[in-house]
């Protein structure tokens, strides 16, 4: 049986489009309500016919739902709850994919303090953004991460678990801190590395930004990728997830402070020791799943 | 015409073997010798038919050859330069296809300080490594940087450039020392971050290593693809080409430091405008054709 009837998603950009498409190719007798900020987006999903309906107003698209999720950026997120608290029903569940969770879970119980929250953190993106970016497949094979804070009702989560399993997802349920500490590593310090190596090299003076272009296929391409990603949701990301995001920076910065030393030093082992055990990762990524693969991420070369 | 007639390749591993794979396929008639110091990898080339023949002594497979390029790691460009010079015919061009060029010229110099050499550094490559790697179209449409020392004779020059096109490479000349520098942005800083940040990574108490495996796909696994290439060509890389890697890396640490202040301080703007920034750099790769439109690298999404 279907765990919901009437999905509603608050927000239509990547990820809030992919759940979108993913519901009618994989739960299509579902009922599928879009709501978003933005006049022009939601202009964009009624011609892509993203949704059975769209709505103009935040609090028409979840009078009758039974799971509303949110999929605006995390600083939206508490003014996001605002605007639907008079009207969600009061069995409906409500769900978010926020990549940081305690900040966001505390946002949403300011204005909602009573509601069935099942976050849902689906590890899975692209670098594009908006309604026409989202796909079907994208948490196909990938972790989908629930939240449920202290407390919430088990049959709930139930619920949220078979839904993301429905869009191909493999589920695993973690506390929302543990998961913020967790998210810091694999995905927050690795975009504010990237996202600083490109201002980096675009700042130089000896070597021209069309050099770095140019050259790009050395290594520096790979981080382009995600330094692409929506800036307004990493900003809010950052502020949100803060004291794992400067942990994690922390080790990081002393960890290649000893690489800097060992090159300084002209200390080959230490280098080749540490370049040694780093293929071992790679290896279980792919073992596992988590990545293709083929070479350079199965990049065309023909 | 063609630009050679003989070609000889010491080194089969990943960039070896598909140099030697290229000539095959796009200058048939060219006859490739191959010879590497490791009998295991010379069986492997035998076994697979990478050339017309395989030597066991560096100095048999160079005894005709009017082309002869190094392809090991640059820290064993010296070695095995000596090895050859006694056979090396007069009139042959010497070419090497080290990431890092200054020093390496110098070292090949200490055997050979009258060869008229044209390294040639395609900008290209993969995660793996060995004879088995290579791939015909690995430098297809990727850029090729030669970096004649000063006074080397222009028609060598010429012919090297008439080489690379030949494998499908755009060609541009550059100094050694300019090389150096544009290769420690595009190329070796980054390898020096990703194989830091999956250390850092697989070194937490809080978070297991099963869990960066399992949440990768959040930003981390982009990082692990170039953390898993070769430890022995890297370490040499670094040992190398020194003062530009810890110049760049000066670089990155004091950019790194003013976005952990703004996360410090909660500065959106100040992160905002940063990330905003970095997206137009992806965009001009791709339409420069230094990487996939595709989102995600055309990850495989379904």
């Amino acid at each position: 049986m279907l765990p919901f009837s009437r999905v509603t998603i608050i927000g239509l950009g990547l990820i809030g489009s992919s759940i979108a498409r993913g519901v009618r190719a994989f739960m299509p007798t579902v009922r599928v309500t879009g709501h978003d900020a933005s006049a022009e987006v939601r202009e964009t999903a009624r011609r892509i016919d993203l949704c059975d309906d769209i709505t103009d107003t935040p609090g028409a698209s979840v009078i009758d739902a039974d799971l509303v999720i949110l999929c605006v950026p995390p600083g939206a997120m508490g003014a996001a709850a605002a605007a639907i608290a008079t009207d969600l029903p009061a069995d409906a569940i409500l769900s978010e994919v926020a990549s940081c969770q305690a900040s966001v879970i505390a946002a949403i119980r300011q204005s909602l303090p009573h509601v069935t929250l099942v976050p849902a953190h689906p590890v899975a993106g692209t670098e594009n953004s908006g309604p026409e970016a989202g796909f079907a497949t994208l948490f196909k094979g990938r972790w989908c991460i629930l939240t449920p804070p202290e407390g919430t009702d088990p049959a709930a989560v139930a619920r949220m678990n078979e839904f993301w399993k429905r869009l191909g997802s493999n589920v695993e349920t973690m506390d929302p801190e543990h998961h913020d500490l967790v998210l810091a590593v694999t995905s927050h310090l690795p975009h504010l590395i990237a996202y600083t190596i490109v201002g980096t090299a675009s700042d130089l003076e000896s070597v021209t930004q069309s050099e770095v272009i140019k050259y790009s296929a050395g290594g520096f391409r790979d981080f382009t990728r995600i330094a692409a990603s929506d800036p307004t949701m990493w900003r809010d990301v950052f502020l949100a997830n803060k004291d794992a995001v400067l942990e994690m920076l922390q080790r990081f910065s002393e960890d290649i402070s000893r690489l800097q030393r060992a090159i300084r030093w002209g200390d080959g082992e230490e280098l080749f020791n540490h370049f040694t055990k780093t293929r071992a990762i790679r290896r279980s990524i792919i073992e596992q799943g988590q990545d293709d693969a083929a070479p350079d991420f199965g990049r065309h070369h023909a």
